[in-house]
């Protein structure tokens, strides 16, 4: 019988939480569970999700656990066994900026890829770092399970201040592509073995074993996805920017038929054609502001006024029962396979083997288990991937060096830039917009 | 004593070739000359450099050497010591056409960069496989002294078909920017031990080190650089476009102040402010056109006529000199020291070890010995080199394989172009242009 577990949300206001516990509850029978702390630094959401989650362990039946919420941190990690990352250093006011400033030079303006990523990046280092430390100094031997974005970058960070870090690095977008890979051709996707590498957010898949029809099913759904385009699937059903992003699935495939790729790479291949696309006076930080986290504060007020009607509203998908899976697997030693994101040293055979790449890998009771490759990679993915690499490792640089120079070279080398000197200006526009969370760069 | 030489050019009607003869008859202690032969597919133009050298003999007093111009290639070739290779597949109207065809879609139109270059390169393997082919059946012995455009490109090409080739590959870049270097700042070169790394037009110099002062210059010639433009060097004088590639040397130092840039960089890095100076109705090949290649006519008319004065009127620059001291240290052991084109081979530690890179090298009687650096590459320059490899492997991919698909995804890598979808549109118009001298892609 395991030990009934206690477990951390860093960034427990995140309109994420409830999906996480949700799938966390559900799965009671291989994740028991004693406590649930909510940590964040912001106490009024974090108030609201306190609200929100002791309502919903009261709706489950789940009258054993306890439910905390904290702004201090050796409260929030000490004794504890897992940590959930998905903190977002600066909030949506930030994510807003990240999306508006470059879109207001013609470049892409995205969350996690491009200058939009790099700037989150600079922020989100610091941030996850805090937690670490907090981590290595009030639960040295909890597991952290990180979705904090942009994954690449925060994952070398980590890697450089803490290399033995018990931290598993995890984005659950392979699974969002798969799942409507499968709810729109018509598979189960549990019967799937599917193989994809790259970065964070920059991959490619390979194959997709079906073990059911007993064969790879990759290029038949290469095929669909040249003649026809995929729609979202329920959990982000009316998004507008989900439906477009799936669209260029298709835009990217007729191009380049030879692997499924990972639909972010839209904004690398065709950033003119999402530039096009985008609006650059309401982002996707505006949907979220008036939708979900409006949406998320409503329930807590309905709860706080005593609410008899179940008040609880969400549209959850795939992301937290994936995280659960991931503890469960650490926790039983089931050995799952997920894609991870991992140090190469040799997964990808002709990638450099310091960088930090997404491939297929076990999680069992020692941790993760990357697969190396069969196959090299094509000239073309090392091309895109190499140079983003080391952009990528430039902007870590920066971070840790405070340098000006190191960060200008990785706004240049970012694969969604056209030139250095507009990389100059998003920089320097960043550099002001983010003077209270970026380290000094001289 | 050594014997005395058969030179054959491999482009003879071309406008530099004077320039070649005249640095080899300055050298002939050096290398002493029996004949030499101009090979051309272009009966005309060979015709009228047959002229120009044979009056140059004349005028020089080489009366001894015997001098033809053939269009066979068996004559060309056999028995001769060394081949220089200049050839120009498609001549000055298809180099306009390289330049034009990217500006008019607002994308960098140059030679050798950018897609301007990869559609001379896939011109250029096929006239350059053609010549190393004709001397591994006439001449196996010979030399090829290489510096046929784009150098990368062509390299590669004929690496994979002709591994055993005895071919050097050279370009005179590193010697004109050396050259402009010191005659703007005051230094005499001969004092320099340069080092440098890249691909071909695209690299960097980690320093310059002066024998007579006694120490590495590049940092203070990084400070003048920062500080004072630079003036074109006598032989390009009054030539607008070296002079606004000279300037881009400030602008690039300016921003990237670790190292000394080679100018090409400009069109990777600021390709924006290079098509916002190019002139999408005049360019480069007008100029050569109007200019040197007119100017070579009228001597070969002069000539032709009968002219008493003296009708010889070049300005030679560096490039002759180059390629001269390239046959003396391979006919003498002279173990002189170039920036060539060489398989990397961990000359670069921590570049792919198949790419082809431009790195010093010393040469005398068994052919080339390239420097293997001391240091690995910062991250900078090797993402946008793996990125620069990794397309023009592609290219020459595309070449071997008649592939459509690895030509796209070479014209979506390259560095000077920001997205897959105007790729497409300058490749598919490129195919159209080319379709005398590109092999038929599917």
């Amino acid at each position: 019988m395991t030990n009934k577990q206690i477990i951390t949300i860093a960034g427990g206001g995140s309109t994420y939480t409830p999906g996480i516990i949700q799938a966390v509850l559900n799965n009671a029978d291989r994740l028991p569970l004693s406590e649930i702390r909510l940590y964040d630094i912001d106490a009024k959401r974090n108030a609201d999700m306190f609200l929100i989650i002791q309502y919903m362990l009261k709706k489950e039946g789940f009258k054993d656990v306890v439910i905390s919420s904290t702004e201090d941190p050796k409260t929030a990690f000490t004794g504890c066994d897992f940590i959930f990352s998905q903190i977002r250093v600066g909030g949506m006011k930030m994510r807003e900026k990240d999306e508006k400033i470059p879109l207001s030079h013609g470049l892409v303006g995205q969350e996690t890829c491009g200058l939009g990523g790099f700037a989150y990046g600079m922020r989100s280092m610091s941030g996850l770092l805090e937690i670490v430390g907090y981590v290595q100094q009030y639960a040295p031997d909890a597991w952290i399970l990180n979705y904090t974005n942009p994954e690449s970058i925060v994952s070398e960070a980590v890697r450089r201040q803490y290399p033995k870090a018990k931290m598993i690095n995890a984005c659950d977008m392979t699974i969002s592509i798969e799942e409507t890979i499968a709810v729109n051709y018509g598979y189960d996707r549990k019967n799937w073995i599917p193989t994809y590498y790259g970065l964070n957010h920059f991959g490619w898949y390979t194959s997709i074993y079906d073990k059911e029809l007993k064969k790879d099913i990759m290029p038949e759904i290469i095929e669909k996805l040249t003649t026809q385009e995929m729609q979202v699937a329920d959990f982000n059903a009316g998004d507008k920017t989900w439906q477009e992003a799936f669209s260029m699935m298709s835009v990217i495939t007729k191009n380049f038929p030879q692997n499924i790729p990972n639909n972010y790479l839209e904004y690398y291949l065709y950033p003119d054609m999402v530039v096009e696309h985008s609006d650059k006076n309401y982002t996707r930080a505006n949907m979220v502001m008036e939708g979900r986290e409006k949406n998320t504060k409503e329930m807590a007020e309905k709860i706080r006024a005593g609410a008899t009607e179940d008040v609880l509203n969400f549209n959850f998908g795939e992301h937290g029962q994936y995280i659960v899976d991931m503890a469960t697997s650490l926790l039983n030693d089931e050995r799952r396979r997920f894609m991870l994101i991992v140090p190469n040293q040799g997964a990808i055979p002709n990638l450099r083997s310091d960088a930090v790449v997404e491939v297929p890998a076990y999680v069992g009771a020692t941790g993760v288990e990357p697969i190396a490759l069969r196959e090299p990679i094509c000239d073309f993915h090392k091309g895109l991937m190499e140079a983003q690499v080391a952009a990528e490792k430039l902007l870590v640089d920066a971070y840790f060096e405070g340098s000006y120079q190191k960060a200008l070279q990785a706004f240049t080398l970012n694969q969604t830039v056209p030139n250095a000197q507009v990389a100059k200006k998003v920089l320097d526009e960043m550099i002001e917009a983010n003077k209270e969370f970026w380290p000094k760069l001289v």
